[in-house]
C-alpha cells in the first residue's frame, strides 16, 4: 500500500474512531441527564452512574476523569439541549414581544420535550451548589446570567419595537419572568399541580400588559400542550 | 426514705432529665440546622453531623434514630422557626394588606433571622426530595401547602376587607407571590445580588396595586434593613 492511501485511510479510521467516542460519550450523557434530572447533580457520581447504565467505572473514567468532570459535562449537555429547544426555536419569531412569548412557552415545556422526567438539573443545581465553591457552581452561575442577559435583552428589544412601554425596567421584569418559571416548577414537581405551566403563562401575560404589551395577536384559544401544563 | 418522697424525687428526677434531654435535642437540632442549610438536607446525615458538630454517633442516634428522624426533625425546626419569625409576628399585624404585606416582609428576612447562612432549608430540600418519596417529601410538601394556604386567606381576607379587588384570584395571586420568593432567594444565594429582596417587593407591591391594593399607608421611605436586602 503506498504512503498516500495508508494516510488516508489511517485518518478515515481515526475519524471514525473519534465518530464512535462521541457517539458513545453522547449515549452516555444523555443517561447522566436522566439520572441527574432525578437524583439531583449533587448526587451523581461515576460510581452511582455505573451502577445505573450497566457502564464499567472505568469506562466512565476515561470519558469524565472525575466525578467534578462528569458534573461539568451534564451541565454542559443541559446548556445544549436548552440552547436546543428554547432559544433556538424562540430565534425564528421576530424580534421583541414574539421571541420573549416564545423563550416563555418553550422554557415552561423544555424538560419534557429534553426527556428530564425528574425535571430541570440546573434549577436543581442552583440550589445544591450554591455554598459550594468550585467549577460546578460557576458554571451553573453562568449559565443562569445567560439566560437572565438573554432575557433583558429580549425585554429590550420589546421596548425598542414600541410593544413595552419606554419606562419598563428591563431587569426587573427578566427577574419577574425567572420566577415565575421557578414556581411553576415547584408547584409542577412538588405537589404535581397540572395549573403550574398555565399560572405562569397567565402572570407572565399579565406582566407583560402591565408593560403595555397587549394580548398576543397568534394566542387566541393557544394552550399549553398537555405535557407541558405541568411546568415539569 | 418513705415511699411517697421517693417518688417525688424520682419524678422529679425524670423531669429533670427529661428538660435536660430537650435541651441537649435543642442545642443539636441547631447546629443540624445550620448545617443542612449550607450542605443541603440531602447531605445531612447522622455521620456528617457527628463530624462537624463534635457529637458521638451514637448519641446523635440516641435522639434522632436514624438519618430520616434526622431530617424529620430538621424540617420539623424550620418549621418552628418560620411559625415564630414570620406568621406569628405578622399575626400581630390587622387581617388583610397589613398582614400579608408583613408575612411578605419577615418571609424575605426570615433566614437571616434565624441564622440559616446557607439560605432556606425548605426550598431546597423542595428541589432535593421532589423525586424522592417518603416521609421527608411529605413533610416537605406539606409544610410548603399549608405555607401557600396561609397565603391564599391573607389575600381572601384582603378581598373579604375590600383591600383588594372582587375578581381577585386568590391561588394565582398566592402562587405569584411565592414564585417572588423562590426567585429572590436564587439571586440572592447564586448570584449574591443585594437587590433581590427589593426586587421581589417591588414586583409584591405592583402585583397588589394590579388588583386594587394601593401603596401601604405606612411604608414611604420603608425599605429592607440590610441583612435582609439579600433574601438568603
Amino acid at each position: 500500500m503506498n504512503k498516500y492511501i495508508y494516510r488516508i485511510i489511517e485518518r478515515s479510521c481515526y475519524y471514525m474512531h473519534m465518530r464512535k467516542g462521541q457517539q458513545t460519550r453522547s449515549a452516555i450523557l444523555e443517561q447522566a441527564l436522566a439520572v441527574a434530572s432525578r437524583t439531583g447533580l449533587a448526587g451523581l457520581t461515576i460510581g452511582s452512574l455505573a451502577e445505573r447504565s450497566g457502564l464499567s467505572k472505568s469506562g466512565l473514567f476515561a470519558h469524565f476523569g472525575s466525578k467534578e468532570g462528569l458534573q461539568l459535562a451534564v451541565i454542559q449537555g443541559v446548556r445544549d439541549l436548552y440552547s436546543r429547544l428554547v432559544f433556538q426555536p424562540a430565534m425564528q419569531q421576530q424580534p421583541g414581544l414574539p421571541r420573549l412569548r416564545a423563550i416563555m412557552q418553550n422554557w415552561l415545556e423544555w424538560t419534557a420535550g429534553a426527556n428530564l422526567p425528574g425535571g430541570c438539573i440546573m434549577t436543581a443545581a442552583a440550589h445544591e451548589f450554591d455554598d459550594n465553591p468550585g467549577a460546578v457552581r460557576e458554571l451553573v452561575s453562568q449559565s443562569l446570567r445567560e439566560l437572565r442577559k438573554t432575557l433583558v435583552r429580549s425585554v429590550r428589544l420589546a421596548v425598542d419595537a414600541g410593544q413595552l412601554r419606554a419606562d419598563t425596567d428591563a431587569e426587573q421584569l427578566a427577574f419577574e419572568i425567572c420566577s415565575l418559571y421557578f414556581g411553576a416548577q415547584l408547584d409542577a414537581r412538588l405537589f404535581a399541580d397540572p395549573r403550574a405551566g398555565e399560572r405562569a403563562l397567565l402572570a407572565f401575560e399579565n406582566l407583560l400588559e402591565r408593560h403595555g404589551g397587549g394580548a398576543p395577536a397568534q394566542a387566541s384559544g393557544r394552550t399549553l400542550p398537555a405535557h407541558a401544563s405541568a411546568a415539569h
